[in-house]
């Protein structure tokens, strides 16, 4: 049996906590300075109680009848998230998602740098997208390893992603991103999180369908 | 208070079942008939009784020392998670990740049919992207009703956000696919599923955050 990796902080919070920072960014721009759990919990449809249990994985810590300080708690969770520090980041597979990826400018505001990309077709290889340029892929390894790259951008088909994610390992990337329809294998160092579109289209298709067939409940 | 809607089946099971459907799937081209919830669990580095919690919701039973049908049991999931119908879609916003997605074969795997995409910019309307045409977005409500759109696909800008989803509430759209940074606010009938990258981004850049400061529990 393979070791299953446990984390201290619970995975659906992780998911919670970029929303939350949409809001308060909301909040700083209007000049509020201080937030209440309340107001964040409306806002996002969520219970007032998970989002107070969310917000004290960031060890802020609120004023009692003032709430949290907007400010602060967008540093809290930025903090909590890793996104107050610039991760360099590779991508392989520079199809249509890839490029999509490339072009994506918010990236820049969660620390993510994407400084290489790579691809195994000689027609992509040489060209330069939104200012990064794409390299053979067996060239990947020892880039990462020589920048020190932290995470790596699975973009490729099912059939080479395993092959790619091997190639990332060799170059002591920490963590893999992984949009190809595969479960990977990697030693138990390695963290990958899964960013299928199939995963997010089946939570949708899932719940359209329980609502054409139960009743509401509150 | 706004009502926090409730569904049947918990999220994280829904959100593992496509990557169950991966595994069998590569068992089915390997001709096996029978499938342990043991070996999915050890595939997927999942604990076998979370798995067997899972695959319960799509109402299988396997058999005593053999199983599941592997058969059975794709067919049960894409029920559970109702891709076993087609479920025609629009999608506004052709921008990088919009046309991203318009080019995206594996969705006809999952029952969604994008049959057209819409933009606000007069140098993308009257295009054609992988087959789809580009028209203007005030003529989505009406297509959406007279064509009985299912789902809509949001991947504009978080600034036209909101005003996208309304007029796909206008178009009596039942499920949107929201990529936009932005909680969207929808009446109670009409199903979001917010597919920001940035929340997989989050948990990804977390987990490394979490495992730089903390030991391995299994």
């Amino acid at each position: 049996m393979r070791k299953i990796r446990k984390f201290s902080a619970p995975e659906p919070s992780m998911r919670r906590l970029p929303a939350y920072l949409h809001v308060l960014t909301r909040l700083l721009r209007e000049n509020r300075l201080y937030v209440s759990c309340t107001f964040i919990s409306n806002e996002l449809y969520l219970d007032p109680t998970q989002v107070r249990k969310d917000l004290a994985l960031t060890g802020i810590v609120g004023k009692p009848r003032v709430g949290y300080s907007v400010q602060e708690l967008i540093d809290k969770i930025k903090a909590f998230l890793g996104w107050d520090v610039q991760r360099d980041a590779i991508l392989v597979g520079v199809g249509n998602l890839g490029t999509a990826l490339l072009g994506y400018q918010r990236f820049r505001l969660y620390g993510l740098n994407i400084v290489a990309a790579f691809d195994k077709d000689p027609r992509r290889i040489g060209k330069t997208i939104f200012g990064v340029d794409v390299l053979p892929v067996e060239k990947m390894p020892n880039l990462a390893l020589r920048k020190k790259i932290d995470i790596g951008i699975i973009t490729v088909g099912e059939d080479a992603a395993q092959e790619v994610a091997d190639l990332m390992v060799q170059g002591f990337i920490k963590g893999i991103w992984n949009f190809a329809p595969k479960a990977l294998i990697v030693p138990d160092n390695v963290i990958v999180e899964n960013a299928q579109l199939s995963v997010s289209l089946g939570v949708l298709t899932s719940k359209m369908k329980l609502s054409e067939t139960e009743k509401d409940t509150v």
